[in-house]
């Protein structure tokens, strides 16, 4: 036999630090003796009583320190400063009639404190915690005192029970998460790679991955049929608005699935998640949108259906208009579209439409925004109707339900993606300006927009991109067209999902034949030694017994900041990074020495400052 | 109102691909019509009749094709191939009498099929997927081929269920999963760091954590009290027998915990992992070790109690010895100590004794490696025993309990650390040739060891540095010590936890003074220069109100490993690297052009081949 340190127990430390947290005290609990441990939030002298509020992860307790139960540590509370840690001992007692706290969970009783214990001194904060106003700059600095704030705390909270229903789900559905690696190859056609220099394989790179789409493709031709993931992936792109060089995806794939599967399956998962994070029950199934009719309609592939503002067909109207603009657009099978926006005269002066003007002109390119204001009581305002027939604004009015009070913005473009960049921004100042997105700042409008374009033309590669990426499926009713070269028409088993006219995630079915592969990249103009070098080994999978497969990924910082009403992504992430990939608080990225570069056989060819 | 595709069922894909799982049909399904899709396992033509293997991630349904159901889909399935994926319909039957399989869940009934569909074709895989003798380079190449073995699916599924397994357990205890940066800074004193040039920040330099470690202590600061999380870690290390450049952790991090607790929570832990992957109840606590008595004992800060072969102490008995060696050690305070093999004299040839002791010179730099072997019925053979004095014989036998059939291993050397690495290697082999480890491999032995020092000497860097990480708090009642310098003999607040002498993890009670954080990077010669441009963050943190917090992280990888039982990490790894760091099936890393790097601000070194 061994002979061991028979008892674990004679191991144990002298004391614990807490018998309760500081949000589990009730009045049935009072007489009972305990330690509470945790954060000073106030303290305040009444007559030489000493009234604490402790906090701790859970909430807060009234402690009180008077000179009949313990003068010495009554002394030594008075001199606590906020955001000492402290240990207290005492007996639970009630509060007296009347200075009960009924916004506290523990607000009806108080420890009268027998002992004090000061665990760690705390200098006084740079700022105060609970200041919404502080500088972003400094709060991220200080994260670890910004993170102690209800905001963040409760952000936080929400974020792991957002992930661990999500992750419950998806091992109820069958799905098992699958880690892939972080070190990996370049992405083809992608975003800018981070790279990772080798050290054992001089002058060779790793990539980080900016979705594990190949590997997650890899599983299913490795039959292990559902695949999620919960992953990090990287962009290294130029960090704008509200942007993360990493961030967290909800990564899914499955076989023998099909599209509407996905979706219901993904309903489901959204719908435990609103449930958790908000209590919530949204309505399931969502509705469908096509890629067109989105466009079309809304100016927009992810539109916020919260408010109409829809944007109307007008180049019927003006085929034969003074308006020589209009005319050769629609003259030449061009769009032309506007939308009212009911009601905005009033808000909208000529020097804010010229603002709107110049603002899509700089942000869009435009040439320039044309609108018709109609103000109560007064004539249409506009640089170009006077160009407009009678019958012209009579068809205008009617058709757009145009009338006092309102305004009308047009677009005209030969491509309908131009005129609906301009027109689909348009349309969300409008409802801003109106009041209608506040007056639905609480409704969740999910929508699924589907049959995107397979292809797009890209004039600056002259050739043929992919919208989604290269593994995506056409149609199965779009093949003739894609066999005749028509790619234009060619749409993909692809769709996104929405919510608010925020793109929470997107996916698709994928190519599993070898063939269609093979041709896809040839479409791509992706020739056979690119093919060899980037894909070979995913095509060679193909040829193994490939099942049919698809899947979707979503963006898990943006879920949980749209969940739990955050402002930013900046919110939901413990430790962020700012718009210049600096982490303010570690001042990462920092300079290294050259001997541990020439280890990895790189050297450094930025200028010394 | 807005008006959008009525229904998403008109969105549904013509066909579903299948009705049931290949591993869920019973008698009770008998008459029902079903539709299945996997993989073909195999066929066989049996007069005319054509039985296929179905195979998908749940199991194997037997497919019967005859010509009378349909004699078009009864010629192409004759022609099917190991690994076709198809989808076939058809109606339920028992099978006929003799014929079940009771090997197989479905193995009761068959299917006889009314149609055949082949979504995609396979090729001959390169090798047979059910070969264990596949060379491995091969395996990993087509990992997608290998990952369709039984093997390797019940390993990844295992894995899955212990991840979520431990989710759910740190979950219950009010563990809050949060996400830490993986682009974040070097590691201070750990191994050598992947590094990734930043482009916004030209000449800079973001490094893939070793751990979490300092932004898990800067969650405690920010009063997140209970954080874990299952994270990626990266070490650039010479990939030495089973690691790899990237692995995966079990990170836990608490406040106001004693080491004992900690240690309680991870038993819970692991008693839920194992119960989930092996359905076996292994016993809590686990037994307490202290780092002096496994070494001084079994030679081993991580000790294989499955059985005992301890080392023994003889310095006493050998400090007049004519033996030189013996005697100076001795005489010098130094450590004398030997084990005994019993029973090994018939399975050590002298031939076999002597490739031991070449193995210890070239594996440790020991002088030799001294022994003494009883036949039976024979005489001590030994080259040093001629100088012992026959009062050392006997004295040595008696305690060792020396007897015919027995060979005893010596261990000599000023320091305990010298003799333990030898002897309690030596100590493994002679279990091994014992057939000790044998007859206990499903033995599960868990163990704690506790009580490690906090400082070692290296005589290389000629200073005292952390044995665990300059983090680690020293015992209180060795305080004292640390005040006078005497730093060899303080002890650390850290523990490992063992388990059949592989350690699982280690942890630690943290320093949360910034007094006493700045004293120990004195002692470790980290000056103020050097504690300002590594550790301010962390420092500064501490004098905002630290709590007393500790933690503990544990190898995923590994404990998956053992857990499944499975021989290596790579098998419990879905696309492991090999030991050059590449990745065999996308051939990872790669050669990237010179314009990628120099958007990076660097260049290669490496020469051109």
């Amino acid at each position: 036999m061994l002979h061991l340190c028979p008892n674990p127990a004679t191991f144990r430390a002298p004391a614990m630090y807490r018998t309760h947290s500081c949000h589990q005290l009730r009045p049935a609990d009072i007489g009972q003796s305990v330690t509470l441990a945790g954060w000073v939030n106030t303290n305040r002298d009444q007559g030489g009583v000493i009234f604490v509020d402790l906090r701790d992860r859970e909430g807060v307790t009234q402690i009180v320190f008077r000179s009949e139960e313990n003068a010495d540590a009554t002394v030594h509370a008075h001199k606590l400063r906020s955001e000492d840690v402290i240990q207290i001992t005492g007996k639970v007692a009630a509060r007296l009639p009347g200075t009960e706290n009924a916004k506290l969970a523990t607000g009806a009783i108080e420890i009268i404190a027998t002992d004090l214990k000061v665990l760690n001194k705390a200098d006084v904060p740079p700022f105060p915690l609970d200041d919404p106003k502080v500088n972003e700059d400094l709060r991220l600095e200080y994260r670890y005192l910004d993170l102690r704030t209800d905001h963040m705390q409760r952000n936080l909270k929400l974020r792991h029970r957002i992930v661990k229903a999500t992750r419950d789900y998806l091992d109820d559905a069958g799905f098992l998460e699958i880690e892939t690696p972080v070190l990996s190859n370049p992405t083809p056609e992608g975003a800018r790679d981070f790279l990772v220099p080798s050290r054992l394989n001089p002058g060779t790179f790793y990539a980080l991955p900016q979705a594990p789409q190949q590997y997650k493709q890899l599983l299913q031709v490795a039959g292990l049929e559902k695949y999620f993931q919960i992953a990090r992936c990287f962009r290294d792109e130029d960090l704008r608005a509200d942007r993360q060089p990493e961030f967290t995806q909800i990564d899914v794939e499955a076989s023998f699935i099909t599209d509407v599967e996905i979706q219901t399956l993904i309903e489901g998962m959204l719908k435990r998640i609103f449930k958790e994070a908000r209590g919530v029950d949204i309505p399931t199934p969502f509705p469908r949108m096509t890629y067109a009719d989105a466009m079309n309609r809304f100016g927009s592939d992810k539109p916020d259906l919260r408010f109409g503002l829809e944007l109307v067909d007008l180049a019927d109207i003006f085929k034969e208009s003074g308006f020589k603009v209009f005319r050769s657009v629609a003259d030449s099978g061009g769009v032309i579209k506007a939308l009212n926006a009911k009601g905005a005269a009033a808000l909208l002066s000529k020097e804010q439409l010229k603002k709107w003007e110049e603002w899509v002109k700089t942000e869009f390119g435009a040439k320039g925004l044309a609108y018709i204001k109609w103000s109560e009581g007064g004539e249409w305002e506009s640089p170009i109707v006077k160009f407009f027939s009678d019958a012209e604004k009579k068809a205008l009015a009617e058709r757009m339900g145009f009338a006092a009070g309102d305004v009308l913005f047009f677009g005209a473009d030969m491509k309908l993606e131009a005129v609906a960049e301009v027109l689909g921004r348009v349309r969300l100042r409008c409802a801003d300006i109106l009041g209608l997105l506040a007056a639905k700042k609480d409704e969740l409008n999910f929508l699924w927009v589907v049959d995107f374009p397979l292809l797009a033309f890209s004039p600056e590669d002259n050739h043929w991109v992919a919208v989604h990426h290269p593994f995506t499926r056409p149609k199965a009713e779009d093949m003739p067209a894609l066999e005749a070269g028509e790619y234009a028409k060619v749409r993909a088993v692809a769709y996104d999902v929405v919510l608010n006219g925020v793109e929470l995630g997107g996916g698709s079915i994928r190519i599993h034949e070898k063939d269609l592969q093979t041709k896809m990249f040839e479409v791509l103009g992706v020739g056979p030694e690119e093919q060899q070098l980037k894909f070979a080994h995913l095509l060679r999978a193909f040829s193994f017994g490939a099942p049919p497969h698809g899947g979707i990924a979503l963006g898990l910082d943006r879920l949980v900041m749209l969940a739990v009403g955050a402002e930013s992504i900046r919110e939901v992430i413990a430790f962020p990074k700012n718009n210049r990939g600096c982490d303010l608080m570690t001042h990462s990225p920092v300079e290294v020495d050259f001997k541990q570069l020439r280890e990895v056989y790189i050297s450094s060819t930025a200028k010394k400052n």
